[in-house]
């Protein structure tokens, strides 16, 4: 496949492996000055050579898959008109920012011979491919909670502002409403939702904490917090947990373990693999289309019942 | 002091430790018919003896201390007589079922030389002792998640009616509503909740799952979760849990735990011991009236939010 990246201000990094099997075409910036230092170097790391282009619009014409991950509101807008020529793209998540982008883009998809597939790279990592292979031993779903707590460290500028940078619901809080819709295969009946951006080190109106309540078809309920209060000195960059309650027992992910608590206690169970999940969209065995769409459809709508 | 207990419905073990120190006048079903073996069965063996009334009028007269925890929609009516005749009320949690009946018992507690004070004794728990304690390390709170998770087990025939059992947030969730609004010590300025009654295996409307979300003053954020399917293999009842996230650190409670992860890592508390809850409130240094008061409002604030 001849591949083309586009912006190096979200992960990447999810391509780098599979990228040794293809053709790098180039790297360009999603807008002007984007800072394309971390791209490159990872590049490097890896052992792959590209030209940088100047305009990303010469450097997908050629291109059979287009990685899109510049600034946030821009990736709508390389999305779509690489899907209007056929190309196919594999989005930074969430596919876009606004309603408005979003309605667009899925009007280009429709259209396209390409397809599109947002980064939502948690679903393969192997605690989450462990929990999902173990859900026929707890029954029923009735309950989920979820969380996503990150470091705040250095944050490029783009965070600072929610128009551009999308807030902590598109952005954050959207790999955990993936894994409620991937798990329950239920569709979402209502909503509530918070945010705030108290407390958030001068970082402009970055919101620093959310709050999702969902209720789903079977009367499923789902919660997700999210939170850029990691301290410093915590062992990992992020904190990522899940509690999945069935009618026949009770799935979590934390620290690192998964659990399976039952009529025969709590077990820890053993750890798949993960899975590569750009390997996976060229072979389009990743996250649907449909997903997609629906899941930053989701997040933009609790972000908007958040304000 | 003189004391009564009526009802055998709720948490009357709370006082049974201080009981030893006072007189008990008597015992007396709270409704005609309450099954009143489990309180008896618990006094025996706790060595204490006492007339069984049939009366609870009869019974309170001359206590100065009445004990309630009959069915949970005959508490607020027992606690306003008794409210009404001077004589102090240790009552089952919630206050009341209604917010009539909340309402005709704040006046009775207003006009009365006696207080009422609810059984929220997990406030004086080691775990919760030691989170609280452990504030001043965190900064200012941000978002708190708290959880209950009991297992089903076989429940008296109350709970299959919501009308007389009040539901599970205003039983079940309202601990976690009262460590948030303890810890925060702030106001709920918003909130949103849902419930479900789905697979509660044949116990009438009895709500399985409740999620409740609310801000507070300042912007904190919290969460709770509640549900009755903790897997009867569990190792405890209960999965009580709470995590605090502050600016400048993380307290946790979960699995009999209570962990501090700040810029020094993730650290185990030495844990406090328990305070006993009634001995407090013959003290007068137990939960407040009006803390009683607000929590039992915001439970049934959030119980028809969720209907």
């Amino acid at each position: 496949m001849k591949i083309a990246i586009v912006g190096g201000s979200g992960h990447y990094r999810y391509v780098l492996q599979e990228l040794k099997n293809h053709t790098l075409l180039g790297i360009a910036p999603g807008i002007i000055g984007e800072d394309l230092t971390k791209l490159k170097n990872a590049l490097t790391k890896a052992e792959i050579t590209a030209p940088v282009f100047d305009d990303w619009k010469k450097l997908v014409k050629d291109a059979d898959v287009a990685v899109v991950n510049t600034r946030p509101d821009k990736n709508a807008i390389v999305s779509a008109y690489c899907l209007e020529r056929g190309i196919s793209v594999f989005s930074e998540k969430p596919l876009a920012v606004t309603m408005e982008q979003l309605e667009k883009l899925g009007t280009a998809a429709e259209k396209s011979k390409g397809r599109i597939s947002a980064m939502l790279g948690i679903r393969y990592s192997g605690w989450y491919r462990t929990v999902k292979a173990a859900l026929p031993q707890i029954g029923d779903i009735r309950l989920i909670n979820a969380q996503k707590s990150y470091k705040l460290g250095l944050r490029p500028d783009f965070y600072k502002n929610k128009a551009i940078f999308g807030g902590m619901i598109p952005w954050v809080a959207i790999h955990a409403l993936d894994w409620i819709l991937d798990l329950t295969g239920a569709k979402v009946t209502a909503i509530a939702a918070d945010t705030n951006n108290g407390f958030n080190s001068g970082n402009g109106d970055l919101e620093m904490t959310a709050l999702c309540q969902l209720q789903l078809e079977g009367g499923i309920l789902a919660s997700v917090s999210a939170d850029f209060f990691r301290p410093a000195g915590a062992p990992t960059h992020d904190d990522d947990r899940i509690r999945v309650v069935g009618t026949e027992g009770i799935l979590e992910y934390m620290g690192g373990k998964v659990t399976l608590t039952d009529q025969n206690g709590v077990n820890e169970l053993p750890m798949l693999e993960s899975e590569d999940v750009f390997r996976l969209f060229l072979e389009d065995a990743g996250v649907t289309e449909q997903d997609s769409f629906y899941v930053t459809e989701l997040a933009l709508n609790l972000r908007e019942a958040a304000e």
